[in-house]
Formats: structure tokens, sequence, C-alpha cells
């Protein structure tokens, strides 16, 4: 990146600041942390993901900080950094990883001083596990990168965080709107967890384990799930998430309906275009 | 297993079949193969999992065979089993690998000759793969099996088929009535090709794989999916399939019901409990 002295401070040690600081760290950049929990600090520090740490609002990291990534909740996220411009330097580039945009950028871009820049961007990788413990720069690797600049970025800052991506291991990395990102977000994540969960929760059998294949275990991969970022984040993208279940539900409506019809053919077209579609697809 | 000189018929020598061949080959037993294209059957000697092949109804290899494990498809796996007992030598072991077993083993027991028995398997492995030049050991290794014996059947037969599927690497050898199998199968297998199948035919997005991660992939895995053997399964076990289908999409509109509610204490409940499940799951 530009900077080779550039200082960045990570807001929220859990599984994506956590890598994120790791992959830094290892690439000889200067990172501080920032989090609500002492021992989530001392863990970073301990292993040199961070070379500073401090709880919520350490006034001096966030003076020092050349760029700032905000890695915690989406709510979290706009009230932090609102409530902390005021400490940052001049010039200041912050990002975040919310996995929706609606409620987390127009907000901030509205509010922040006209000296700071806001690139919101979206990492399309993470685990189900939380915590600073299980920090990886493996997931990052090879994974897609989305950022949803607005008209108040600048070629300058976007540019910065395409670096970034790179420099990190990220494999694609995409730029869409804030609306075609909660719009595609909602497919292609949401819709899949909502799926995940409704599978998991729709039957009581203990024993299943005994009689599965692996479509089940894929399928309900994503079943643990962070209770308090995917409410945030289903409830942040209501109406395209809605949306995508219904037209999720009225196909699964259609398939059923051709087996309730005994509809060899309609059942064998719908599962080729799946086959096709599923082809192509695949990288 | 129990005779050193069993002599083995798989009928059959696609994905499964030429897997089971290639694995009881390789532990020494004599092991035969019928298929119906010659191809395939030049294959499978080439590559030693069979020792003699033949088209459909090789009277002599039927004859000679002490197991005949039928590895088609359910409507093939009745019509050749009866079209073909005549040749069948007393005392003759039969199993088959069917996903279904309610239009499969009742026409099979009724109309069998009384000095055959045919126990019903299924193996609860696979691969969106199809052909004998996929046919593989490892996906067997440690995968469920499950038996669905009837009142026709013998412990003895029972047991060679315990037996068998341990020899070969089986992991869980389970038992259960047809019924019992077909209600579980609905659940734990069709539900989620049916997901898998509905979710990737919800949308038309070319260009979804620049912006997805890792839950897309996994939902949509088994998305390539056999369109005859799935659709005579999805069919042939029609009213437990739609039930599991029902179930589901109710438990999919109760979450849709607090987004759009934005209850966040209801969904955060559902996301808790889909957790715990999973991980009672996880071995």
């Amino acid at each position: 990146m530009k900077h080779g002295n550039t200082r960045f401070l990570i807001v929220g040690l859990g599984l994506m600041g956590g890598s994120y600081a790791k992959a830094l760290s290892e690439r000889g950049y200067a990172v501080d942390g920032i989090d609500i929990d002492s021992t989530t600090i001392d863990y970073a520090l301990k292993h040199g993901y961070i070379q500073r740490g401090g709880i919520v609002n350490e006034v001096s990291l966030i003076t020092d900080a050349d760029v700032i990534i905000s890695c915690v909740y989406p709510r979290t996220c706009v009230n932090w950094i609102l409530e902390n411009q005021k400490y940052m330097k001049s010039g200041a580039y912050l990002s975040d990883i919310s996995g929706v945009k609606a409620n987390v950028v127009e907000p901030i871009q509205t509010s922040l001083r006209k000296d700071l820049e806001f690139v919101p961007a979206h990492p399309m990788c993470g685990r189900e596990l939380r915590g600073v413990v299980y920090a990886n720069t493996e997931m990052i690797k090879g994974a897609n990168f989305i950022l949803t600049p607005t008209e108040k970025n600048s070629e300058e800052a976007v540019s910065f965080f395409v670096e970034f991506a790179k420099e990190l291991g990220f494999g694609k990395i995409s730029r869409l709107t804030c609306e075609e990102h909660d719009r595609m977000i909602a497919y292609v994540s949401q819709l899949t967890h909502a799926i995940a969960v409704s599978l998991m929760n729709a039957s009581e059998n203990p024993q299943i384990n005994e009689y599965t294949g692996d479509s089940f275990r894929d399928l309900t991969r994503i079943a643990k799930i962070n209770e308090q970022m995917w409410s945030e984040l289903f409830i942040g993208n209501k109406q395209n998430l809605i949306r995508e279940i219904d037209a999720f539900q009225m196909e699964l409506s259609s398939l059923k309906q051709a087996i309730e019809d005994e509809d060899y053919a309609e059942l064998k077209e719908k599962f080729i275009q799946s086959t096709q579609r599923r082809i192509q697809f695949d990288r």
C-alpha cells in the first residue's frame, strides 16, 4: 500500500477484526486495536496481532490512526464512528465490514466530518466461530471483497482499499452501489442463512446424524448462527430479504406442485435448469 | 464375510455400482458386472473392478451369483429383479441401493421366489457425478448405511449385509422399517435437494460467483442433480416429501414474519435454537 508507515486501528477484535489485525501485522504494518473486552485485547497483544490496545474509545489510539476499520456489528459501527470521529486525525480513512449497507452507510456519510472519508466494504468470508482466538488469515485467501463507495468517496480512497484487499489476499474485488450490494446480499447470503436455520428448526429429530449423508450437513453448516449480528443484518435489509424469501418460496411451491402432479417432465426440467446454472457458477 | 468364495454380481455399474465393485474387488472378492452400456463394462473390466461383464441379462452371470446387488434406479431395480429372478441360484441374496423404499421393496418382496432373499439397503453416500469413471471407495468410508429388512428377511441374511457394509468401510449401520426410512429420507435428503434446486432456480443472476461467500456454495452443491434418478425418488416418496416441504415452508414463513415485524427477540430465539440443534448434530 502507498504509505509504508500507515497506522491502522481495528475497532472490534472479533473473528474478522482479529483476522484483519493478524494479516496486517504479519505484513509489517503498524496495527492498534480497540475492543470492549480486555481479555480479547490481551490475547491480541500477546499474539502480535496488534501493537497497542485499548478499551472502546482509547483516545490516543484513535488520534494516531491513519486508517480505522470498524469490525463491529452494523448498529455499533454507526454509533462508534459518529461518537468518536471528534478524535480522528484529519484525512483519516475509515472502512467497515458490515453485511448490509442501507442502515450503515447513509447515516455515517451524512454526519461524517468533511475531512474524513468512509469507504464502505464487505469482505465475503467468515466462519461460524466467534472471537479473536479464531482469527485466521486463511479464510481471507481468495475470498470475494466488495466495496460500496458513494458519491462522497474519492477515487484515491477507494483505490487505497482496493490495494488493502489485494495485499491481504482477497480474490475478486468488486464495486457495487449500496443498493446493489443489499439486493445481492439478500439472495446470496441472507436467504441461505434463513434457509439453513429454517431447515434445522423444521424437525426435532435428535437422531438424524445416524442417517444423514453429506447434503444435510452441507445445507446446515451455517445453521450455527451468531444471533446478534444476524438479527441486525436481517432486519437491516428487511425489504430485500423478504422479497428473496418470497421468490424462493414460490419456486419451492412450484416444485412441490410438480411432485403433487407426478409431473416427471416438469421436475426434470427444474433439475436440468438447476444443474446448468450450478455448472456455470462453478469456478 | 462368511463365504470366502462368495460371487458378487453388481447390476448397474454407475457411480455407486462401480464403487461397490471396486471396493469388493480390492478386497479380493469375485465380482461380475452387468450394465446396459458396453463402454462401461469395458472400463470396469479394464480397471479390475469386475472379473466378467455382460449386457443387461447375461444369464450365466446371474446364474453364478451368490449375492446380487441392484445399483440401478428404483423402477429399473424392481423390473430387473422380477424379470431375471428365474435365472438366479437358489439361496442367493439380493440387495439394492434405492433411495426410497416404498415403491421398491413391497413389489419385490411380494413376487420374489421363496428361495431367494432380498435385503433392502440404502448407502448414504454419493457425488454429483455419474458413471463408473467416478467410482471411488473414499466416499464410502465412514458413510452411514441403512438396512430396511421386512418380516420376509432372515437374521442370517441381514447379518450378511451388516458384515458387507462393515467390510466396505461404511460407518454407522442402522436398521429402519421401510416406512421409517422413507419418512426420514424425505427430511434429511430429499428436502435438502428440493431446497438446493429451488434456491438455484430462484434467481437468474449470472454474475453471482463474483460476490458469493461459502454459504451459497454450500447450499447449492447438490443443485447439480441427476434428473432421472431424483424425479423417481421424489415422486416415489411423494406424501412424505410434500409433508416435509410444507413443514419447512411453515418454518421459513414464521422467520419471514419475524423479520416483517422487526421482532429481534423472536429472530434471536430461532437462531439460538438452530445453533443448539446444529451443535448437537455435529459429530
